[in-house]
């Protein structure tokens, strides 16, 4: 059981834990990121299938070449923006690869675990929503080491598995960067870039059935 | 900052969430779900879009008819086990929602943001695994306030939309069951039944490229 003052750190990180663009040099010790890692490997995953890998990166040409296809897909998407949004657009800054020092891409494994994993059967994705929740478990454990993180998902699938050699059946869930910042956001990036507003968490409850807020 | 202590908390809570089947029928009070709910709402999302809703349950009559769509479910994956993996797939209990007093539906609405989400154009399911984010914190959550939850995947999602007036464009991502217990498993119930063993995090971890473990 976790005392009242456990319960209050505990939504401490989760109110704290912020997406991350901005990095110093300063490296990672590998214990830090091996305690990381142990969280995210510690993540619930059907049928306790484990689907996940983390390729750790820290050369400077691979980086180069993960930002590159990112700076690719940023420039696509700037194109369905038009006059105010896509200054704006313009204007935040998607991504730190090259600046953080270590990149991490999360990928997933179908295949692991058999072909009828429990509980994969009826919903096949709950495999990259395993990943997911690893994902958010490196998060929170980034946030409790006084680390920055940051979830990149402006990349197209092969340009990643070109550059990491990852095999055809393999998910590159995620470009993760990960190190420390001296620029640690109070609220949402795009939140305090007037992109979007968070919701009324009230509006977003229904009781009993869709749409019923009694 | 987390001092080292604080630190060890938030790991704390990490490695003792576990997915649960077996509840008591204490209800939980709705200021502790209020709790629970906002952790799940201060999840990342990509481009900010916080793509979930929840729908909460307490009538006997939806969860018996969500727990039919559940077993349904279970009697289908049944088949593809033979001889003693058979059985003991039978011997496994899949879901307490008929026992745990609060179901909740966690869905996601891919069309929340407008059509061009900022980080969504390149990776499309990066809506459901914002939504997996926010049932990872719910996890933690509960298990920070001494309650229990379950992931229940065995189910069509179709059964699930008619169980509770989904419309057809709003994805039932997840079915979870929360409750208190007192049976907390010290360790995933999978493997707990040597259904799934733990697998060694080293060697799921590769340097900057697959396969390459130096």
């Amino acid at each position: 059981m976790f005392s009242q003052e456990e319960r209050e750190v505990i939504y401490d990180v989760i109110y704290k834990r912020r997406d991350v663009r901005t990095f110093l040099p300063d490296p990672v010790s590998s214990e830090v990121i091996q305690r990381v890692l142990q969280a995210a490997h510690h993540a619930p995953s059907v049928g306790f299938m484990q689907p996940w890998n983390f390729i750790l990166i820290t050369s400077a040409d691979i980086k180069k070449r993960l930002a590159w296809a990112a700076e690719k897909e940023r420039r696509a998407l700037a194109i369905h923006y038009e006059d105010e949004r896509k200054t704006k657009f313009l204007e935040l800054k998607v991504e730190g690869i090259i600046q953080a020092p270590l990149t991490i891409c999360v990928t997933c494994d179908s295949t692991r675990g058999g072909s009828h994993v429990l509980g994969r059967n009826s919903i096949p994705e709950t495999d990259i929503l395993s990943v997911a929740c690893a994902i958010q478990n490196m998060w929170l454990a980034t946030c409790a080491e006084g680390l920055a993180m940051g979830w990149v998902s402006f990349y197209k699938k092969n340009d990643v598995r070109d550059i990491l050699q990852i095999p055809p059946h393999i998910d590159p869930v995620a470009i993760i960067s990960i190190g420390y910042t001296n620029e640690y956001p109070s609220a949402p990036i795009l939140e305090q870039a007037n992109w979007e507003k968070r919701r009324s968490l009230q509006n977003l409850i229904f009781y009993e059935e869709w749409g019923n807020q009694e």
